[in-house]
C-alpha cells in the first residue's frame, strides 16, 4: 500500500482531486477509515489518498468536514462524505461493480442493524488497551468482549453461513474486519477461543484480497499503537 | 390518533399481523417512535399500533428486539427492524409512494450526515429537563443548545430553502421534528428566538398533515413529562 506521510496543520491543500478519482482523507492506522479502505479495494475503485495527522489537523481539512473525522471522501465534482458507514454505503452505491449491501429493503435493515449492534463492541478496543496502559485490571471488560464474542458467534451458527450475511463477504464482514485485525496486536486473540465460527470467519477474512491489501503486519500495529497509547502517536510510522 | 393501552410485561403477544399491513411497536410519546409514525402517516401506510410499556416489557417483544426499544417494525412475513433511522428508511424504500429519500446517493449520504449532526442535538432534551428536575442551573445547557440552533438556522439560510433538503418535507425534516414538538413542553421555545429561519420552519411543519396526525398537544406532554421525569412514567396518559 503506497502512502504519503501525514497533512498537518499549515500543510498546503492538496489540490482538485483527478477527474475519474474519488479521494479518501484518512489516517493509515484508524479502524473507521480502515472500513472505507477495505471497500474501495473491495470494489476495484480508483482512489488516491490523502493522510490527516488527527492530532494536528490541516485548515482545509476542517473547513471540509466540521467533524474533522477521518474517513472522508471527497470527488472530483468537490462533494464531500463522512461518517464510516455512510461512507461506505455511499461507495457502494456509487460504484455499482461488486455490491456489498443486498438490494432488498430488508437485507439492507438487517446489516444496519448488525452494525448497531457491532457498534457495542468497538469501544473495548479502546477501553482494553488504555485500562492496561494505565495498569488496571482488565479481565472485567475481557469477559464482557467474550461475551460480544459469543453473541457473535451464535449469529454465524444459527445462520449457518461462512460469513454474516451469507456465503459471500458482504459490507456487515468489512465494517467489523478492521477490529478483528487489531485482535492479536492488543493481545486479545484468546477472546476467540471459545467461539470457533468466529475464529473461523476470521481466518476465511484474513484470506480476502482487499483485507490483505489494506491492513498493516501485527508487528506494525504493535509499533504505532505502542506511541499512541503512550500519548504520542506516530501516525507516520513505517513510512 | 386511535391508540390503545400498553402491552406489559404477562400480555399475552398481540398476535400476526394483518396481511397488507404493516406493525409498528411504539410508546406514545417517545421522539423516536415518533419519527417513525410520522413516516407512516406522511406515506400513507396502513399500519396497526402496538404500545410498549418501556419499564415492563412484554417478554415477547424482548425475544423479538433484544434491544428493547421502539420504534420496532413487523410485518406480515415476519420480518423485524428497529432503530429509528433503519425503520424510516426501510418504510421509505418498501412504500415507493411519495419518497422521503432523495434517490441519488449524494442527497442520501447528506440527509445522513445531517442526522449524525443531529444525533449531537437530541441529547439536551433528556439533560435539560433532568437537570431542571433536580433544580440545577440549565442556563449553560441552554447556551449550548442555543448554538446547535443557530447552526441549523445557518444552514436554512446557506441553503435558501424552507427545509432542511430543499422546498418539501424529506426524511430529514421528520427526523428532526419530534423534538421542536416537544420544545414548547419543555420550556425551551425562547431557545429560538435568534434563529428566525429555524422558528419559520417550525412553524411551517406543525401545518404538515403528517405532523398533526402523529402527535400531542402541549398540555398532554406536559402531563406525561411531569410523570417520566418524576420517576414513574404515566405510558397510558390520556387514554
Amino acid at each position: 500500500m503506497a502512502s504519503q506521510k501525514c497533512f498537518s496543520k499549515g500543510s498546503p491543500p492538496p489540490g482538485p482531486v483527478p477527474e475519474g478519482k474519488i479521494r479518501i482523507y484518512s489516517m493509515r492506522f484508524c479502524p473507521f477509515a480502515h472500513r472505507a479502505r477495505l471497500v474501495l479495494n473491495a470494489k476495484g475503485i480508483e482512489h488516491d489518498i490523502i493522510n490527516i495527522n488527527l492530532r494536528d489537523k490541516p485548515e482545509w481539512f476542517l473547513e471540509m468536514n466540521p467533524l474533522g473525522l477521518v474517513p472522508t471522501l471527497e470527488t472530483a465534482a468537490g462533494e464531500v462524505v463522512y461518517e464510516s458507514p455512510i461512507t461506505c454505503e455511499y461507495l457502494d452505491e456509487v460504484y455499482p461493480e461488486k455490491k456489498l449491501l443486498p438490494s432488498d429493503p430488508f437485507g439492507k435493515a438487517q446489516q444496519k442493524m448488525m452494525m448497531e449492534h457491532f457498534s457495542k463492541v468497538t469501544p473495548y478496543f479502546y477501553k482494553i488497551p488504555t485500562a492496561k496502559t494505565k495498569g488496571e485490571d482488565i479481565s472485567g471488560l475481557e469477559a464482557e468482549l467474550k461475551e460480544k464474542f459469543a453473541k457473535l458467534n451464535e449469529d454465524l451458527v444459527n445462520k449457518k453461513t461462512q460469513y454474516f450475511a451469507g456465503d459471500a463477504i458482504t459490507m456487515i464482514d468489512y465494517m467489523m474486519w478492521p477490529f478483528f485485525e487489531r485482535l492479536e496486536t492488543f493481545d486479545l486473540e484468546h477472546c476467540l477461543d471459545n467461539t470457533p465460527q468466529l475464529k473461523k470467519w476470521k481466518q476465511q477474512m484474513q484470506e480476502d484480497p482487499a483485507v490483505k491489501a489494506s491492513g498493516h503486519s501485527v508487528n506494525t500495529y504493535k509499533a504505532y499503537y505502542t506511541t499512541y497509547f503512550e500519548g504520542n502517536p506516530n501516525f507516520d510510522y513505517g513510512l
